[in-house]
């Protein structure tokens, strides 16, 4: 088997196949997938798998250099988004380039989820707990 | 969405299909999975899920008869081995039938593999935690 | 198999995919399905099975924000209807949440119905005996 | 829609496709589905649809020459078992044609079912309600 | 096999789909069918399988509330056409309830048909011997 | 469309896929259909299409080098038996070449179907009303 | 093998799918071929197989009410485009109905080819050589 | 388009598909194709197109090791034979390597057919050319 | 296996279908790559396979009108562009007919893309290393 | 796009997939690929890519636990073969875990790769370089 990193097939593929600006969505487990991107679906039970473990390993493979989460992330779930925006932060440092954020509108997150390549479902049971990472590319 | 219980849709779909006898397994990072079953793979990153969370949560939902364990997982996992045989104790109370254990050899276990109708993939990196649960019917 | 519950894989998976506001329709037998969404064709012969058994082991798993009903069901089929509509006060207890009940036309229910993820289709011979429910979240 | 008999699309077409001694397979929520025939899950809840709700709905269409059921049915689940013979006894004045009864091992029905085109899954949750039917000819 | 009625499986399944309104076109050897309908060929040879005789098939078990048929088929097949004008009157006796039977130019028939949920082309050679069938509800 | 000739698409590929000592079947409406070689049904009513319409179809268009029918088809339908074996005679000055022609029993005969490269299903509800047809090559 | 008339299988049932107005193109090795119409590559080297014996083959089973050719065909391809006139003349007799051909830009005959049900394309390297032909009936 | 070589799209990918030892088979109209290798029909119309063409095409990409014709291919048709000799002996020049060639007969080549990974069918009919080219490396 | 040229199957097969005005791109590991085209992933590592090397693999086969690439292209990777370049230049020789470079925007570059038949992505991590050919014939 | 590591989909997915014992192939140009394993086919010319660039690929992110080379491998590319134990040997210390090498026949070694869950094909064009690599686990 692999000797780390992301263990699943499914998403070492969609990962590999991300271009500039490509999206993919990281999603709580209550958010309504459209059809058309592709459903990674690691959600079990309520709370597992957590949207922190599955963002810290997509980070940790994926170039970023835009993001985009819903206004009423920070409103509803403070802790949650402080976390993320802090992974975030730190992310500039070990890819060696800034990442934008962006706030819109839950309907309008909902609308742009469309247009991503893959979208990846935990088990998060905490609201608002959604977010679209726009690939860089690293030359 | 669903109000408790398993929210994968691939995972809810082969426990429904369940019919009495059919095996599923529950297996950690590593084991080799042949071709025939249907393949669940729910692995994200080592450790995450854990082979106790999967298991939890299909006990949850099946009605069990009989199951196969390693007589390698004991010897060299006992804490994780030793939590799975009092969930089992546990479980028989609430489905209100017993369960059989099996005790075979970690290569019977994985031929025996090749007769299940799914195998879930943990993230699990723990040696020898794989299971083989065996169907019963509640009536 | 299963200890309890819906027994239906398809329904099973695709209850499990459901997502909030994602809709999902209950029909009689003579309901035109549109393609797109998923067909869980259910039904055996005329009332077999009822609109009413499919609609309780619905409302057992999903969390449910929003209904649409035709405003033809309550004058045409007035029995069948004040039941579903019991039903779903009685649910509003059960998931903690008010179910918001929309009467539209039937030409809009049906027109609606395009949208939605699933659509099971019963044995009802009952005039109207049509639902759309939306879903919520437990969070 | 159709103006009688069997509304279900999968099952209409599996009848239509019978020949001589194929056989079709009718069981309660419980039993095992080999891969290889068709899989026609209409299970709902236990108990709906009921194990004679589908066989009456099937002998409507089908002629039937051969019966192979368990001699575990008789002794578990008598009541039911003996309603079936009744419903056979009374289909051979209909068809004009008598049909074979074999009795045979839970175990051998089980590996019989392997053979069959088509296997009807129920919501029958009464022990050994299962039958296989073996087409005729009606010419 | 089945003891009466319709033997052919694509089309015992398509009637079984049918719902309120979906439509079901029989056409003559020559009409264009287009993408998007399930085409089910029973074409043999020129005039074998005969209009009537699909025509016949299928309405004896689908319900009938509409009909769309081209004045061109009067005015160039008129032996043909005052037959099946005779066989949907018979229909409205079986079937308890009208049928309404539209007139319309060849052109506009042959843009309808791209609506369809199934065509069935024939072997007949019989200038403008095509229908739209419209499905009712028995309840 | 085709000017003369074999209409339906599936006969007419193939019987183009054809090669020498490959084997196509026509079978009355009760012939059990194996799996494995492609079903082509073209059933639609008890007695249509006839056997004899099919085989007519057929033969105009394949060189045939050998004939297997059922000792049984001459026992209990003389009448068409005889028609196919004239048939098969007049049809060995058109195409210039003999046929071989095998009676074998009934069961060899369906056993042999296993080998066909495609099975035609007729309407005819005639007993026993079979044949395996064997390329030749015309060169 | 079949005695007669086009060997390809793909060929042969794309011929007996074409309904009146249908269209099929024959194009040379150069011609871009859209997405939609079925592609029916029978091109082996340049030159082999020619325009002229695709063409012929296809002649000699459909019925053609009207021909698309552009007038790059004559300015480019005089003698190539001389025969295929001559054919259609000799034609328009073995199927006792005129053919109506239109001369149209290069530009838009590629553009019509997007409508066709196939497109054959030949090993041809002559500029220009392609056709679209419109399928008629013979009744 | 390409600019020289072969311009089949099937033909070119198995062409690029081949290892050492691989099989890829030319055959006659006649020749019966079993299921697994892939099919190439490049058959139009009897003789169209000609072993001899398709054979070239290969030849002039293939690295070549060993060949399979019948005995019967000389006896019978020793013309095409000859012809097909001699173009084995230039092509050991052309790519520096030796060919053997094997005389099997005609039912232990069909056998053999069934193992290779393509199998090119053409127009040819004459009797028994067909040929069996085993792959070889180019270093 | 082949003697020459391109070994990659899914690229062999591609180049075989282009047609005139057909597009292919070969692009830098970091494109996004839209659905529709068809996509053969060749990159493998950072660098491994370069650009020049799949570009120089496609001139050798495919004959080319019109090529489009960014100004950004000239603007940030210089020496990569001023090798393509080149590499075009004697390519007109070697087809004997002029390529037309167009020069574009980035933005209207990866727009283009999406009406390409396919894309070839190489593991080129040079800023702007793309390129779309537009297909010419060689008659 | 992925900031690091292998770039391929279908590659990354593969190695995701490997369990104890798995094997991948990674075989030149000329190593004939049997059906079954999945077929990753990097091949782009002869000697792109190389062996060692998809060794030292795979290797970077692969838990190796057993390797098969053939014996014929060091005797007639002892170059290659000798890079490639070195490679073997930095790698133990890598992974931490010694690798077993057996050398087996060549013959065997195709046997072999039958079994084995992908099969990487590169543009190498030295004699017998070819390896099995067989999945340990990490922990």
């Amino acid at each position: 088997m692999k000797r780390y990193g992301i263990l699943n097939p499914a998403l070492s593929r969609a990962l590999a196949r991300m271009g500039h600006t490509d999206a993919i969505v990281i999603c709580d487990a209550g958010l309504p997938i459209p059809d058309g991107p592709e459903r990674i679906d690691l959600s079990l039970l309520p709370g597992v798998p957590s949207f922190q473990d599955v963002l810290a390993a997509i980070m940790a493979e994926l170039q970023i250099e835009r993001v985009q989460i819903a206004t009423e992330f920070v409103e509803h779930s403070r802790k949650l988004h402080d976390e993320t925006i802090s992974r975030m932060d730190a992310h500039t440092e070990v890819q060696g380039a800034p990442i934008v954020i962006e706030r819109i509108s839950h309907e309008d997150l909902k609308h742009a989820t469309r247009n991503a390549r893959a979208i990846v479902r935990t088990g998060e049971c905490t609201p608002f707990a959604n977010v679209i990472l726009y690939s860089g590319v690293p030359f």
